[in-house]
């Protein structure tokens, strides 16, 4: 067993406060006794939980402020998305797995200690099966493996390119499965499962998958399912045509064809009735918000007070990662509601720290959304955390009533000094162990895909 | 003469590319000259110009992170201003100097190279003078001294409470002036001029100072006023004050009874008429946007692309300095019009780099606003610029036509390895020459202040 002492510890659940928090050799959080233990105890200053990154696509991170070129007037979610298509055809395992490496040392930098990937990147550009098929998704493994970061594969279905049940395109051609076909494909990932690994199953959206089939597919594969995500109602367009097609809007669809509950992650849920965002919250499952892609994209903006007010779960997640940093997630999560309603503090319904009850809300859906022991510092749970850098000025003074406001809310040099996953430590003074050598594999990935 | 060699420097006005940059004793960048200069010529990789901020509030940088606990579901920027009022009355000249020049600091890290000071706190908490007078004003100028920050002091006039005429309340009593006090302080200040220090005036908003008495200011200082700021249409509630005392929208008012040109800065004017918008592109007056501030207290999103298409200048002001980052404030410009339009791309009305288009602006309007040679590194203009880290990885494989939307867009770590201000070399390596020195005079001011 080993523990450090912290002198502010919030471990998620409960105020901060001076806590021994000590785990066992699996990285595993376990009761730090009575009274002292023989030697020196390390000491920490400002600790909280790790923070899961409920929605990602690697590759885009290679994609940061390329796509912030005019095109015309109408530039908007969709011509964005034909840029990314043209991106996402030139990828092989090997540039997968040295832009998927980089991110991941920058989540662990920023804060983020387990990742949610939402990976549809599956075949060959012509839509021909790698071998193995699961190629693709072994460079994710192997990435996460390298950064020391816990992960959480969605493989994801993806079968037509409309409500209408068109075909999919020549550019979406990597990204298909037949139905039979991806059972075996996910049935192949479960494999991999450990302490470190999760494996889930990721529908794309209600515009490229039937409800029947996703039926089919929970039916088929039963308690060995694992997380379930879905990108669901992120723009007006997608609902329109949901409705157009079905009289029904996305979540009232996926409600009422499928059934949620708390397995269950839905990614942006941006565009939502009064009667959508009281359903999410009342099924127990998780909205993975993403607001500083959603904001983009010029998605728009969740419901985030009504949905709290009516016990929903949500976490965030850096998706595109035009920013890689549970920071300004957060922060602009927080934000974008105090600029539609024209008041402050919004995420919170009670007295007290806005940032606090965000990071509570991130604690509270990691371990359903992840299907991972995270979130939380309660015993059983990860020994993954974040101390802060008590020497930075945005700090300086700092006192546990106001620390996870500033946290958030204060300045703009990452705040984390150290991140501690399964136990172990993989951040040092604000680096990651893999110093240069993940930004030099990097570097060369980029010119290939440049070239 | 001293010379650098730029693989592609952004001036401000045309698209960057190589450039021999050179500048004299004095810090001005002066013509290079045709063919080799004797010696080896220093290189750098990619440069822009500094950044100016057009608003700043000192020592509000102290109290980051420290208003955003919930107190009330009523929580706005008026509870907000209170919580400020009562940290406002504990500054002294010294804790006001330390807290300054740690911000100041923190601005030539960012990428900002000078700052319009909208000052107010200028007297003892009880409201009276201190000797001199302008004990606060020249605290900020040695802030801005040692940390090598270009400063335009703006000594803010401060009469009433309201449209009303209601006298100050007991916590404003530090920020009046009667107007011929006023106008000794400000001519008092005005011997300060130098290259790297202007003197202008800011009237503090229409609510706290009578449009008739700006008109005397005005008069009575001539051409020695120096730019000219106010704070106007901030909040709904002092458009609707406004309104209700004199049938006129602040903005309209101001129009109508005093004039705006372009020695003038509105700062916020967040909520405008479709008349007052144009009005304002017409006059030539600079826009001073906030974009972190005004989303932290819930102010409201600036009509941007109206004010574009109508030729209007603008700038950015890290204000109440929750964030000290030209890239925060002018992303999240950008991100504000993306959400409330669902569409991409806003700040530009042409194709090409949203990024430089903002850029562009600032630098256009940088002159004016400060009253300072800076802005462009046009010839006559003082040698301030930034070189960007082209080790980062958010800049990895980076070309011309994107390194200025990757900068802007791209990632959470600040990109500016050098700030040169004059001439001189401020920050390298991404770390002001003065290292942790003012953080630690920063930090003993906290203790102080918190005690």
């Amino acid at each position: 067993m080993r523990v450090i002492d912290a002198a502010f510890c919030f471990d998620g659940r409960s105020p901060g406060g001076p806590r021994r928090l000590a785990w066992d050799a699996q990285g595993v959080v376990v009761p730090a006794g009575a009274g002292p233990v023989s030697g020196d105890v390390p000491t920490a200053s400002w600790v909280l939980p790790g923070i899961a990154n409920l929605h990602s696509h690697a590759f885009q991170r290679a994609m940061a402020g390329l796509a912030e070129a005019a095109g015309s007037d109408e530039d908007s979610f969709w011509t964005w998305r034909e840029t990314m298509y043209r991106f996402a055809g030139r990828f092989s395992p090997d540039t997968v797995r040295a832009v998927a490496t980089q991110l991941y040392v920058e989540m662990l930098e920023a804060g983020f200690t387990s990742v949610c990937e939402f990976h549809y990147l599956h075949h060959a550009p012509d839509g021909r099966p790698y071998a193995p098929a699961t190629a693709m998704a072994d460079a994710l493994f192997e990435a996460a493996e390298t950064a020391g970061l816990r992960i959480t594969l969605l493989p994801v279905l993806y079968q037509r390119g409309g409500f209408d049940g068109r075909a999919l395109s020549s550019r979406q051609a990597r990204f298909g499965h037949g139905t039979e076909a991806f059972l075996r494909f996910h049935e192949a990932l479960c494999a991999h499962r450990s302490p470190m690994r999760q494996v889930g199953i990721a529908f794309h959206s209600l515009r490229a998958v039937d409800t029947a089939v996703i039926r089919e597919v929970l039916a088929a594969r039963g308690d060995a399912t694992g997380p379930l995500h879905v990108h669901i109602a992120e723009q007006p367009a997608e609902v329109e045509d949901c409705l157009a097609a079905h009289g029904q809007r996305p979540v009232e669809r996926l409600v009422a064809e499928v059934g949620i509950d708390a397995r269950w992650t839905l990614v942006h849920a941006t565009h939502l009735s009064p009667v959508e965002t009281a359903a999410i919250a009342a099924s127990g499952a998780t909205v993975a918000l993403c607001p500083t892609t959603e904001a983009n994209l010029g998605d728009g903006l969740f419901p985030l007070r009504e949905f709290v007010a009516a016990g929903g779960r949500y976490g965030v997640g850096s998706d595109s990662h035009v920013s890689v940093s549970p920071v300004e997630e957060l922060r602009w999560l927080e934000y974008g509601q105090r600029l539609a309603e024209g008041r402050r503090t919004r995420a919170t319904l009670v007295p007290g720290s806005t940032a606090e009850a965000m990071l509570r809300a991130c604690a509270a859906s990691a371990a359903a959304s992840t299907g991972l022991r995270v979130g939380t510092l309660a015993e059983g749970q990860g020994a993954d955390w974040l101390v802060l850098d008590a020497q930075a000025p945005a700090l300086s003074g700092a006192i546990d009533a106001d620390v996870l406001d500033r946290f958030v809310f204060a300045g703009n040099r990452p705040l984390v000094r150290e991140a501690w996953v399964a136990g172990r430590r993989v951040v040092a003074e604000g680096r990651h162990r893999l110093g240069e050598a993940a930004a030099e594999r990097y570097a060369a990935a980029l010119r290939a895909l440049r070239a």
